[in-house]
């Protein structure tokens, strides 16, 4: 059985699509990462990371697809545990490059973002009500965003007086404001508003990861590239 | 059940040459980005990229071929969709290294390319009249040969004085006109024509691949390395 | 037969986990390693191996898991023989980057990480008596905590002066001393203690790896990345 | 059913043989390439990609021939059709680290070199006469031995001076003459003498392919090593 | 079927040791090649290639022994006419770093020990008598012996008046001596002595591989990192 013969296998064809993107996208960053100065390298390691994280994980979505025929939501949840944390991490170790930053913001951005996930896995998978894992998982993401728009990282951006850091955070910033409130309405749609067809989700899911990982690791290489050129870090 | 065995199945058999030819392709790009001057090495990165993009693509072939007998012309947009921007967009990076373009050409570049095999693969899956993406597909296609002819690009290739990139750059639009014109042609023989037969169409289009990628990528690749020593560019 | 498709197959689930995060933290350690200085360089390609040893070992665990619906404990003695040994091998690594040590700790510290891995192996698969085994296996694992806490090792650590070393050896010898005590308690309550679910067994000796596998990567990675940029040690 | 159980199994093993063989060469090769001076860079490049693609030629003869017991001699001609155009041109490319070439000499021998493969794949394939198929093949290798002794190569060969060049040069040619005239006579008596066991062609094949690819390899190897110490080339 | 269910299948386990083993070794000598002076790092190479090609080797063992039950020692010899070859090259490519040796020692090193091993296939598989594969084989590795302990190779260790060459060149020595024991001994037993349990003979040769080629490589890798640092070599 080999489902996707058929054209009209969209889902299947949206898998096959993500995992040759990161497989793609995982040469790609990690090709490149020689081309930006020393500080910036760690950055790219951990775009790369999560390109591979994602490659594995489509690659394997598109297998089961195509020998079972399903491809169930919660497992996306492996994926995510994994990626958002390090791209959570990612504002942290950008704005590091800039100024020193208290610690204890790693900790409570890799915290917030652990929070989000592992609250709608629990939702998701039934070991809490669905509406707590919602509630829960909407705090930690509204906390992230709390901490990139009015907290310690926001005010980092602000003084750093770059302008291309500060164009490159506010783009990174709209991805996780607009790209990743698919998670949680897919979530809502999908758990406490009467349900949603599972593939129509995995094709919106596939289509917005393109955006919220490799759109926003692009964003995150320009930055470096620029910055790398210009010496406007202290370092190349 | 191998359907390889036979001397006759030059179906499968080009899946395979262009399989193999493009990992090797891949290793080859991969290792020799380090002779070029830096700034040519995202140009190589892309390069190698649409490499690993076919090489999973061809290996995905094979084996559905092998397996089922089948290899349906429609699962080639899967590929098209991530190669054909990134050669557009090589234009745009391999000119930019001889002076500072427009933001504004590199997204018309990018429009224009997926336009064509979103447009096409709308059409060819049935989603909307095959005429429709017929039309939508030549319009975009036209657009980019548009641009490389007596557009932005066009220009900054005439004013860079630099004799090798004109060449280069004659040679990759004519791959873009001639080679690329299969797709469109293939196109408008199954869908509009009267209909094709699918195994001669997918030995063509393995053909066509070899030339439209592998070749593209070494004139990239030969530019790349007569400038890098004769340090026409501005830094070795 | 897929038991993954199940949200309630954390058993497969962590597995899989597991998996995915040892490939991405190999290619990250590995990606990394040109980062910090030449003397630290062997560190970080130990921290790699680990990944790279449980990446291979979780693979085939998941693998077995999915077609057979079993992934016995025994099977773990196998990562654990050649990842553990490596890990102790660590704190001799990193400790003679400050200071030339003798030998004869090297290989104390080999015998005794072996020692504990041997003799529980040969109690859980039956060859000698399963308390004979544990008793054996906590030997070995006392002696490294004696030789991290109160021998040369540790007068080492105390000597060198290093602020970073101290706060870092503290922290792999509480994940030697905490993390690590999930291993002869796992088996205590297998084999001595009325037997243990094997399932729940496989979960926690997961969650147990991110942390003590993992986690003990990044705190030496920290540390090189630390003492690299500060020029403590000697070359840069 | 497994056919490589029996020590009788030649076939099998030395498919097993070669692959083992290939994967290892091209490890050796690539991780060496960083020896050699820049402008010999590209030959080592070249070698590796022989290995990759007898790498994944051999893994896939062993594959079909372990699980359905045959491996026809045409599907070589997918490796020689990439294989041998890469070497022949690796003439072209070890000569003008030393001497200006006439882009013609290229073209002249990588047209040769695919005049041999096609002619004899299409008699082999039976799309023209078995004995016209060995004619135009013959022309065609005759002619690259031509140039290799008589022509523009050999001429430069002549006055490069260098003493290392010359001992290689007559060690790459002597494998082409005796080396490759395995694969004409294998053709002939495949096609033309009366037919010829496969089994036993297969193994010479494949015996063969390790003086013509490895060996091959490493010649050029040895040169471009004593040449980039020896600073006899313009740069190191 | 799986066969490495069970805690009594030694044999499984110990391929399945070997090749995990092997992975994580390829990965560290590949990644330190970098560490050593550039002389040294033809050796690294040679060690790493070794790793892979038993890496292979054994991935296949356990492939077959999980699906049929079965490992015949004959399949060894494939590793073996590979790998012994490379690693009683290395005696030469180590000690030419400190002294011009003659090429001629080179090819009778290489001969010897393809000798050994094609002698004793051929007596395994019963082409010539047992016996007569025993005695040729015992001939050839006696010679590499005599090399080692009176002929030249010997005498240039002892002429480099270098302690660390020394001691490394006894243990490699030593492990050729005794290590290497195993396999002449262990074709005695089978084919001449008896009879021999295939599933006994397969643990004895996997774990006296882990010595002949891991803790092989581990002496030439930690001689190179020494005599790369003490510039005892002619450059770094």
């Amino acid at each position: 059985m080999n489902k996707l013969l058929s054209p009209a296998d969209i889902v299947g064809g949206t898998f096959w699509l993500l995992t040759i993107a990161m497989v793609a996208a995982s040469f790609f960053f990690f090709a490149e990462r020689n081309r930006v100065s020393s500080k910036w390298q760690t950055s790219i390691s951990l775009v790369g990371v999560v390109m591979v994280i994602s490659a594995v994980q489509y690659y394997y979505l598109k297998d089961m697809w195509v020998s079972t025929g399903k491809a169930p939501i919660i497992l996306r949840y492996l994926d995510w545990a994994l990626s958002r944390p390090v791209q959570v991490t990612l504002f942290y170790i950008v704005l590091s490059t800039f100024e020193k930053l208290s610690p204890a913001l790693f900790w409570r951005l890799l915290v917030g973002s652990l929070v989000t996930v592992v609250a709608e896995f629990l939702g998701a998978a039934g070991y809490i009500s669905a509406t707590l894992g919602f509630l829960i998982g909407m705090v930690g993401w509204l906390y992230i965003l709390g901490e990139l728009y009015l907290g310690e990282a926001s005010a980092v951006n602000v003084q750093s007086g770059s302008e291309k850091l500060q164009l490159s955070f506010n783009s990174l910033r709209l991805i996780v404001t607009i790209g990743w409130a698919i998670y949680p309405l897919g979530y809502f749609m999908d758990h406490l508003g009467g349900g949603v067809d599972v593939n129509t989700l995995n094709i919106v899911y596939s289509l917005a990861d393109f955006l919220n990982k490799i759109i926003f690791g692009f964003v995150i290489y320009n930055l470096a590239i620029a910055l790398s050129q210009s010496q406007n870090g202290e370092e190349v």
